[in-house]
C-alpha cells in the first residue's frame, strides 16, 4: 500500500544490546544482508517457532541452543536471501558452523548462539560469505544499530518494520523495543515470520517464554497474506535486565503493563506486515463475532481472509459480499444456523437473515470497499466468542512478485 | 490454456432427453442462458449437491423436489449469470415459481421440476424475463440440443465442456452423454459445480445415486482452482431408459461396463474444468503416495494445489520446489518424518531425505515446469494409500478475471 502504516514511533536503544549489519553478499547485491545482535551478560531470551515439519535447519538448531542453554542467549545471528530449508544435515552443520564461528570469536558458548535465516528456500548458504561477515560485523557491534538491522532481515518487505515504547513502572522506565520482517508465505502457526524483541527489564525466561506465546497467539497468529506457513518462522523476546527494574509475572500493575506493551507492540508489528503485504491495497480486519468457541471464529475468518474470491474482490473496491457469504458457508462450523447470520462492511450491515439486508444499497458498500483499510465483521449468532484476523487483498502484483521471486 | 484439452468425443444424443436454449436476458447480452431439459416418461434422476451451509435457493428446491418425487423427475430448468444465492425467501419463492411456470406449461407435477442457477451470487432473479424465456424455451426442445446446452450454462468459462461415449452390454449398446460448466470458485464438496449426466439405460434411482456419489468422489470432488466452494454446486445422473438395455449393480459384468464408463466421463468433464481454469496456463496433477489413509493424503495434495506460493511458482514455470516442500510440511500430518519423504516433478525425483535430491539439476527441474502439463508426485512413505488432485496454476489473468467478474 502506497501510504498508510501505522505512526512511526521514536526508537529507543535497549540498554544491554548492541547490533551490526552488514554486506556478506549471501544473495543480493548493493544492500545489507547480514546481523549479527548482542545482548549483555545475564540476559534471558524466549522464542517461539514455526510448526511446519518442514523447519528449517536454523530453526532446529536454534531451538536445541535454547534448550541446552535454557534460554541463556548472548547472540542472535540472522541472514537474509537464503532460508537454509530443505538442506538437509548439511544445511544443519552449515548452521552449526555459523554458531561455532561466532561462538569462537566472541569467547561465548556455541549453544549461546542462536542461528536464523530467511529468504530462498533450497539451496545451500554460501558459507565463505557468511563466515566472513561474521568476522566483519562484530567489531561494528553498536548501541544504536536498531534502523539497519531492521532493513537487514528483509525480503520482499518494501520497508523495515520497527517499532518502540517505554513503560513507566513502580521501580522506574522499561524500555521494549522489536523489528519483524515479512510479506508474504504468511500465515503463522503458533510462531511467525522472523521477529525480534527486545527489553531492559530484568525477567525470567519462564515468565518471557509464557509472555512470548500469549502476546503470539494475539497478534503474528492472527495474520494471513496467502495462507502459507514459513519453514523459517520464528520469534524472540529477550530481556537484558540492564534497567533498575525486574519484573514477574506475579507483579501485579507493573507486569500488566509490561504485558500489555508487549501484546501491544507484537500487535503493531504484525499489523505491519499486513501493511506491507505483497502487492496488496487493502488493509483487512476480519472480526468473527457470536461464535461457541475460538475454532469456530478462526475456522470462519481464515476462510474470508485467505479465499482468493474475496481477496480480488477487495482489489477491485467490489463489495461483492456474496463471495464473503460462500466462504462463511463453507468453513464447516457445523449446524450453522444461516438464517441468523449477519455481515457487515465497516458499519453498513450487508447480510441479515442469511441474505442481502433489507437496508442495504450498494452505494453504501461501495463507499466502503473504495477505503484503504476495511473490516468484515461476521455475526454467527450462536454464542459470546469473537476473534479478529487480519489480512490483505490479491493483486495481480502479488503474482508478479511471486513468479519472479527467484529469478 | 490456449490449446490442449481433451480430444473432442463424437456427441451421441440420449433417447429419451431433449434441449432448449434461449436468450433469456438473465445478465448476459448477446447469448443464451437459459437451459430446459426434458426427461422421458419414467426416467428416473439421482442428484447431488454443494455442502456450502449457505446453499443457494434453487439447492433447496431441488433437493426437496427429487426427495418428494424419489427421483422421478420430468425437467431440469437451468439459468446462468445469476446464482439465485444468499436471496432468502424471495429466492426460494423466485426458484419455486419458476418450477411451478414450467410444470404448469407441460403439464407435469411440480415436484418433477428441478431448478438449477449459476453465477453471480446476492442478487434476485428477473423473474419476469425468466418466466418468458420458459415459455420461449419449451416449444424449442429438441433431440439435438447438446452444444447449444452445454454453452447455455456456461459463466467463466471460455468453452463447453461436453463429453459422450457409448458402452457395449450383453442386451445392446447403452449411450452416455454430460456436460457441466466451471472455471473458477472451484473446489467442490461432495458434489460440484453443474453438472448433468443422461443415459438412455433404465437404472433405478437407489442405484444412479449410489453410482453418482462414487463416481463424484473421484472426479469433481478431487479438483481445485481456488479454494472456494460454490453455494450451488450441483450435478444430477438421469436415466431415460429408452434404450433396451435395464442395468442393476447386481449385473455383473454389464454394470462394471456402465459404472466404468461414468467414472470416466465424469473424470473428463472435472479435467476439462480445470483445462478451462480461469486465467491458467498450466494443468496440473498432484499425486500423494504411501500415506497412511485417504484424508491425509488429500490434505497434502490440496496443501500443495491451494498454495498461491505454488501456483505462482507454476505460473512462472520456475522449478522452485521449496515452496511444494514447505506446503507439504504446514499440511499438518502428525509425526510426518520429513527425512523419509521424496518428492518429483513427473519423473524427476527433485526431492529425497527431506532435501534437495543429489542427483537432482535445476535444468532438468526447468525443462519439467516448462510444459503446459505438469505431475507433482509426493511419496510420504508411511502407507500405502495414494490420492489424486487435479488443479491449475494462479494467473495475473485470474486475478483479472475475478477482479472485474461484477463490473
Amino acid at each position: 500500500m502506497a501510504t498508510t502504516d501505522l505512526e512511526q514511533t521514536p526508537v529507543y536503544p535497549v540498554a544491554g544490546v548492541r547490533l551490526a549489519t552488514v554486506q556478506a553478499g549471501i544473495r543480493y547485491r548493493e544492500r545489507r544482508d547480514l546481523v549479527v545482535i548482542e545482548l549483555a551478560e545475564n540476559s534471558r531470551t524466549a522464542a517461539v517457532f514455526t510448526r511446519n515439519a518442514f523447519c528449517a535447519a536454523p530453526v532446529v538448531v536454534a531451538r536445541e541452543h535454547l534448550a541446552h542453554s535454557a534460554g541463556d542467549t548472548r547472540y542472535l545471528l540472522i541472514n537474509a536471501g537464503n532460508a537454509n530449508a530443505g538442506t538437509g544435515e548439511r544445511g544443519r552443520q552449515d548452521a552449526l558452523r555459523s554458531c561455532e564461528t561466532l561462538a569462537g570469536s566472541a569467547d561465548v558458548p556455541v549453544a549461546a548462539v542462536l542461528p536464523f535465516s530467511t529468504g530462498v528456500i533450497g539451496e545451500h548458504l554460501p558459507m565463505d560469505r557468511l563466515l566472513a561477515g561474521i568476522g566483519a560485523a562484530l567489531p561494528r557491534l553498536a548501541a544504536d544499530g536498531w534502523q539497519e538491522a531492521a532493513r537487514g532481515i528483509m525480503t520482499t518487505d518494501t520497508r523495515p518494520k520497527l517499532r518502540s515504547r517505554q513503560v513507566e513502572t513502580a521501580t522506574g522506565t522499561v524500555t521494549l523495543t522489536g523489528f519483524c520482517k515479512g510479506a508474504g508465505m504468511i500465515r503463522p502457526d503458533m510462531a511467525t515470520m522472523l521477529a525480534y524483541l527486545f527489553t531492559d527489564a530484568a525477567v525470567s525466561q519462564k515468565d518471557l517464554q509464557q509472555l512470548l506465546r500469549s502476546a503470539t497467539e494475539q497478534s503474528f497468529n492472527r495474520i494471513t497474506v496467502d495462507g502459507d506457513t514459513s519453514t523459517n518462522d520464528a520469534c524472540t523476546l529477550s530481556a537484558t535486565g540492564q534497567s533498575a527494574v525486574a519484573l514477574s509475572a506475579g507483579d501485579g500493575e507493573d507486569w500488566q503493563a509490561f504485558s500489555k506493551a508487549v501484546h501491544e507492540l507484537m500487535q503493531e508489528l504484525a499489523i505491519s506486515i499486513i501493511h506491507d503485504a505483497e502487492g496488496a491495497r487493502k488493509f483487512v480486519t476480519v472480526d468473527v463475532t457470536g461464535g461457541g468457541n475460538s475454532e469456530e471464529c478462526l475456522r470462519v475468518a481464515y476462510a474470508i481472509a485467505e479465499s482468493p474470491l474475496v481477496k480480488t474482490a477487495l482489489t477491485a473496491s467490489d463489495p461483492n459480499w456474496g463471495r464473503i457469504l460462500a466462504a462463511v458457508g463453507r468453513a464447516g462450523i457445523r449446524e450453522l444456523d444461516v438464517g441468523r447470520v449477519r455481515i457487515w462492511l465497516d458499519d453498513v450491515p450487508i447480510v441479515s437473515g442469511g441474505m442481502v439486508d433489507e437496508h442495504y444499497r450498494e452505494a453504501a458498500g461501495q463507499a466502503v470497499m473504495q477505503q484503504e483499510s476495511i473490516r468484515i465483521t461476521v455475526d454467527l449468532a450462536r454464542g459470546e466468542v469473537a476473534e479478529r484476523v487480519w489480512t490483505s487483498d490479491l493483486s495481480e502484483e502479488y503474482v508478479r512478485i511471486n513468479a519472479s521471486y527467484r529469478s
